[in-house]
């Protein structure tokens, strides 16, 4: 059998501000296309359908118009689970009735153990859940980290495994020896604990959601698919896309999605920047990330980048080029004593390690001479 | 045919802060008896399933697992609309799905033109909606009222009717000539402006929502269910319950539902109210509105009475026997120059509409004293 495997829309999220919808949709049309040309017998999407508990209306909108357009419009069968960004009972809506239209959504772990049965495949479908979950499914306190809880979870479903058939779990948690980016890492505070590859090993394949690089793990049997579109800066070098995933004989193709604006990192001084002759080489209105490396000020840096970059998603300046406080070794009654103007003098020279202008001296002393005349009527 | 009418639900409403779950499921649960002894063909709800547009994961749970249990486990037909209270978005997730078990729910007007055909009725499904919808729906910019954008949704609806088959109306509005309580009437600041009942004549009966007493309209045609459980103190006099529509011949039943609790109203001063003869005959455990006779304060009162009625959800005094300040007469400079003790004794007067007591004026001056002497040295 083929399956087209996606996981992490994350719908409703943002970028450093700015509205992903189009984008998402963009990607979901390229889905939605893939998944009819390459004549796939379903679509498993791994996780983090949404990107929030309690998702925006707008956002029930969107992934509502997606699954019913893929799966009443299209007739193509869906295998989905809830991943931790997902309120699983909100997920849940609606589920008891998709079936009839080969529309799975387990946001349960006792769903796990009922899988769907196709013809040449058995398909186990995992939702995220929390060793408290398993504690409670299996009567075991002793299930207090995910690598323990994992073990009979997928004992139980050994027990389960038809011999004829292949064996395909689908699963949103981070696997030992995963890389994360950015925008996964901050999940794990949640108590995401990882779960050994090797507990893996009886499935033919294990489509992955959670962390957001199809790279992230490079299993025999296991991978991510990857979101399919760039949430974060640290995803700026990651290529999306999907997997198609055929069972016999087994084979896994991955198929990249172009997003309408890329995410981009820039490491370059401000003059470079500035340069037409760079920027012209440049799709201007992609989401960059961009790092300086100059060392002095530069008044109104942000408002003048926008001016070329519109959609400037982070600005900082590049390691070892910071403008760092350094300690100056005086106590703070030495600086107390100090007049402003020397105060002055020296924070300038430690934040941008150079001197005043004659005509920045001139400035500072007029708003001195004002500050000073001002106070004493006071 | 016949028809279980109800409506306003409002899964997840609270009562003056206490929690209703479990009326709302004891509710439930004779709706449920009723409907399968009374072997209707189906239960109308007609509109507010939930108390919010953003409903809490434990009422989104609880809402869905009655439904299931209607739809899916009874094998009842649903027909449902959203109401004001809902978020027709949010209700509408899974709904394409929800018809091949006879579950309709309709949460955009131009759903309500598209009428369930049963062997000998027609069910026109009208979720709530606002005349801006109807101005969109129609492009009409001139509908600005609701008894304006009522016209032309009835005379589209008229054009749909099959002359061998009754037409009902499923609807959530405030039906000119009703009555309402303070549970709704909060809900009219909306913008919710009156239907006039006579746009409702050509059906052989309207199904409301919106109002929550039984006897809000006695239209020949047109009835609230009312809610199934008492939601404001201004419904204690309510009788709860739900109607048995019979369409051939037309025949309306009203079915009462008993509650866990009853809210009542208790009208008496505090040494009544407190007497074991008078509270002997109380369910103890209903919800009390309580309105006090007393004139003159009384200390702790309220943690008094709830040694005897521990859910208390208002406590107030009755009209004529309020402790309201009256003028004086005086100036502020006048009671600026008066004494302290004279300015007690005036407020006591006013407020208890009695004079200090001897033992209360020693208390007051031992403590003008106390605080005299503690502001000397300030």
């Amino acid at each position: 059998m083929r399956f087209l495997h996606t996981a992490d829309w994350h719908i409703g999220r943002r970028l450093h501000g700015f509205d992903l919808t189009s984008e998402q949709i963009h990607a979901f049309e390229q889905i939605e296309e893939l998944a009819l040309t390459e004549h796939v017998d379903g679509i498993i999407i791994a996780g983090d359908l949404y990107d929030r508990s309690m998702p925006a209306e707008a956002s029930v909108a969107q992934l509502n118009h997606m699954l019913q357009q893929l799966n009443l419009v299209d007739k193509l069968p869906i295998y989905a689970i809830s991943g931790n960004h997902d309120s699983a009972i909100r997920l849940s809506t609606g589920t008891p009735w998709f079936k009839s239209t080969q529309f799975y959504m387990h946001t349960r772990l006792d769903q796990a153990f009922k899988p769907v049965d196709l013809p040449d495949t058995q398909l186990f479908l995992l939702p995220y859940f929390e060793p408290f979950d398993a504690q409670q499914y299996f009567k075991d306190d002793s299930l207090q980290h995910l690598d323990q809880a994992f073990v009979p979870v997928v004992n139980k479903m050994k027990t389960l495994f038809k011999p004829n058939k292949k064996h395909l779990l689908v699963s949103h948690f981070f696997v030992d020896g995963s890389a994360t980016t950015d925008s996964e890492t901050q999940l794990r505070v949640g108590g995401l604990a990882a779960v050994p590859v090797g507990l893996l090993k009886d499935f033919d394949y294990v489509a992955l959601g959670h962390l957001h690089g199809k790279d992230a793990l490079h299993a025999q049997n296991a991978r991510y698919s990857g979101s399919p579109v760039k949430y974060s800066l640290s995803e700026a070098n990651q290529k999306k896309g999907v997997f198609i995933v055929d069972t016999e004989p087994f084979q896994l193709t991955f198929k990249p999605l172009t997003p309408i604006r890329d995410v981009q990192q820039l490491t370059e001084d401000f003059e470079t920047l500035t340069a037409a002759d760079y920027y012209d080489q440049l799709k201007l209105d992609n989401y960059f990330g961009i790092t300086l490396k100059d060392r002095k000020p530069i008044p109104n840096v942000m408002a003048r980048l926008r001016q070329i970059y519109p959609n400037i998603i982070s600005l900082d300046r590049a390691a070892g080029y910071e403008t760092t406080i350094e300690e100056s070794g005086e106590s703070s009654d030495q600086i107390r004593q100090k007049n402003p103007m020397d105060l002055l003098r020296d924070f300038y020279k430690q934040v941008a390690k150079d001197d005043l202008s004659p005509q920045q001296i001139k400035w500072a002393q007029a708003a001195l001479k004002i500050a000073n005349e001002g106070g004493v009527n006071q």
